[in-house]
C-alpha cells in the first residue's frame, strides 16, 4: 500500500509542552507544522506521568496541572492549524538529495520538510518488560505490552500480569470479550483505583475470571504461540496455567529509542546543541526541551519554551532564506495579532 | 542621617517580570532577595507601558494582560518573602573588600549582598525632554517632568506642556491648588481620555485656566527661577506668557541610566552575558531579561524566565559554595513544596 508523502515546513517530533509551544513560535513566523507523538494524546510526560499533579514553576502560572498546561498550550497553538499524528513512532530520519529531511514512522507515514525539531523529552515511553527468559519470541504474537485495538483480543484466553491501573483496567475491560480471563500479581495489594480492585474481586466472586498470586517464571509454547505459563508463589510453589495471550503491564520507562540511530551526536543519550539556535550537528535538525544538552542546561519546561523561541528564528532562515525577519511583539504587532486571530 | 545597611543574599535591580520570576527561582534554592525598582509599583514595562494590553506569547497563557502577568508573578514569588523597594534608583554598585557588592540608591538605601541581579529591562524610564534651549538650568527648581508631591505646586503659576493623559490629568488635578493654570499644546487635538479633554475645556470656559496652541521656543528667568516663556503659534506668531513653573509631559523614554557607570562591559547599552549562568564580566553580577545580550538573544519575557532559572543555580554557588545543589522538580519534591507552602 503506497502512502503519500506529507510535505510541510517543519516536522516536530514530540507533542509535549516544548513541542506544542514550538508550533506557536514557528507559527508566528508563518511556518506550518506537523507534530508526531508516540502517545495517543498531546502533553508528553505532563499528560502521561502527572496529568493531575500540580506544577508550580511555570512562570506566570502559580499552580497548574500537567493537563491544564497541555490544554493551554494546545489553545495557544491552535491559530496556526498544526496537524497532529498520534500513536506514531518516528523510526527513520534521513537527508534527501534535495536537502530536505524525510521522516518515516512505524505507522507508515512519510513526511518531507526542510526542518525537523526533536522535542522528544526523555525519549519515547516504552513498556517495562518482565524478566521472563525468552519472552521476546512471543512479543507481537502472544505477548503484548499495550492494547491498541480491543477487537484483537476477542475470544482469547488472556493472562494479565501486574497490579497497577493499566493491569486492572484491561482485566475488567477485556474480560467480557475474552474467552477466559486470568490476572496474576505478586501480592494481593494493588496500586490501582479501589473501585477497579473491587470490580475485579467481584468478577472473581462471580467466577468470570481467576486471580493468581505469584510471579511468572517460564513461558510455554511454540513458534511464538503461547500455550501457558508457570508461576511461582511466595512460598516457592510452582503452578502451571493455560493461556494463549499474555499482557504484562509493568509501567512505562523512558527510552531514547530510534533517535539513537539517526546519526546525531549523542552525549549520554542527550543531544548536544548550541545555545543560539538549539541546532544539532545535523543541518536543519534542532533539539529542544529535556532531550538536548548544553552548558548550564536545566531540564525545566520553561527552558524548553525559550529554546523553542530561538530555534524558530533559525528554522525560519532555513525554510525561507530570503525572508526578512522583523522581530515583533504580540502585544503591539497587528500583523502577529492577525495571525493569532485576535486582531 | 545614617542609614543601616540591608544585608541579603541577592539584590535584584528591577521588579519587571524577569526580576519577579528571579525571586521565585532564587527562593527555591533558599536565597533571600531584596528587589529595587525606580517605578512606584512592580511589573516594569508590563505594568508601565501596557498594563491593560493583552500579551499572547507567554507560554501556557494564551492571553494575559501585563497587569495580570505581574499579579501572577507576585503571587508565585510570595512564598519566599521578598522585600520590595519602590521609587528607588540604584546609583552606585561597588565591590567591598569582603567580596560582597554594595548597592546604593538615590533614596539613601544601602544594601550589601554577594550577588546582584540586573533585571532592569531597557533601563529606567526617563521623561522625554522638550527641545528648548537652556531648559536644564531650570530643572528641579522651576521645570519638573513628574509630580511627586502635589503640595509642592500649591500657589504656583503653572504652565503644563503636552497633549497626552499625563498633561491633561495634571492640568486638571493641579488647577484647584495652583494660583494660575495654563496649558500649551501644539494643536487642539489631544491623545488623552475624552473625559479629561472635556474637563479641561470646561475649566477654560469657566475662565479657571487658559489654553494656548503652539510650541515653547524660549524660557525667561534668572538663576533657575522661571518668569515666563515665549511660544510660537502654527502661523509663526510669537507670544510671551508669564508663569513660574513649567511641567512638560512628553512621554517616557528608556534610558540605561547609571548602570553605564558601574564598570560592566556594555555593548550598545546592553550587557553581554554567557548563556550558562547569564553572568556579566563582574564576578557576582548577573544580567537577565531585555538588558542582556548573547548570540541568538530575543527580547522576550519567556527568555528572561529561562535566564532567571539558570542564573539562580550560579547565584546559589556563590552565596553558599558548600551547598550540594540537588536539582528537584516542584511537581515531585516535597522539599520544594514545603518551601512553596503547599506541602
Amino acid at each position: 500500500m503506497s502512502q503519500d508523502t506529507i510535505t510541510t515546513d517543519v516536522v516536530i517530533i514530540g507533542a509535549g509542552p516544548c513541542g506544542l509551544f514550538a508550533i506557536f513560535e514557528l507559527g508566528l513566523l508563518d511556518l506550518k507544522t506537523h507534530v508526531i507523538d508516540i502517545l495517543d494524546r498531546p502533553g508528553g510526560q505532563c499528560a502521561e506521568l502527572y496529568p493531575e499533579k500540580p506544577i508550580y514553576d511555570i512562570p506566570g502560572l502559580p499552580v497548574v496541572s500537567g493537563q491544564e498546561l497541555t490544554d493551554n498550550l494546545l489553545e495557544q497553538a491552535k491559530p496556526f492549524g498544526p496537524e497532529y499524528h498520534y500513536n506514531e513512532m518516528v523510526e527513520q530520519v534521513q537527508k534527501l538529495d534535495n536537502g530536505n529531511w524525510q521522516v518515516k514512522t512505524d505507522g507508515g507515514l512519510t513526511f518531507e520538510a526542510p526542518v525537523v525539531v526533536i522535542a522528544a523529552g526523555g525519549g519515547s515511553f516504552q513498556p517495562k518488560k518482565p524478566p521472563i527468559p525468552g519472552i521476546e519470541a512471543y512479543e507481537g504474537t502472544s505477548v503484548f505490552y499495550s492494547v491498541k485495538k480491543m477487537d484483537a483480543f476477542k475470544g482469547k484466553n488472556i493472562l494479565v500480569s501486574g497490579g497497577g491501573d493499566s493491569a486492572l483496567d484491561w482485566t475488567i475491560n477485556l474480560q467480557p470479550i475474552a474467552d477466559s480471563m486470568q490476572l496474576i500479581h505478586r501480592r494481593d495489594g494493588f496500586r490501582a483505583a479501589p473501585d477497579s480492585v473491587n470490580k475485579m474481586h467481584a468478577l472473581v466472586e462471580e467466577k468470570k475470571m481467576i486471580f493468581h498470586m505469584g510471579q511468572i517464571t517460564e513461558l510455554h509454547g511454540d513458534n511464538g504461540q503461547l500455550e501457558g505459563v508457570t508461576y511461582k508463589s511466595k512460598e516457592g510453589e510452582l503452578t502451571k496455567i493455560e493461556c494463549d495471550t499474555l499482557l504484562p503491564f509493568f509501567g512505562l520507562t523512558m527510552k531514547l529509542g530510534p533517535i539513537a540511530d539517526w546519526g546525531l551526536n549523542l552525549d549520554e543519550n542527550l543531544i548536544p546543541v548550541d545555545t543560539e539556535k538549539f541546532a544539532t550537528n545535523a543541518d536543519g535538525i534542532f533539539a529542544i526541551g529535556d532531550i538536548n544538552h548544553y552548558p548550564g542546561k536545566l531540564k525545566l519546561i520553561l527552558s524548553g519554551f525559550h529554546e523553542a523561541a530561538l530555534m524558530a528564528q533559525a528554522a525560519k532562515r532555513i525554510v525561507d532564506p530570503d525572508a526578512k525577519i522583523v522581530f515583533q511583539y504580540t502585544t503591539s504587532s497587528s500583523n502577529l495579532q492577525k495571525k493569532l486571530g485576535v486582531a
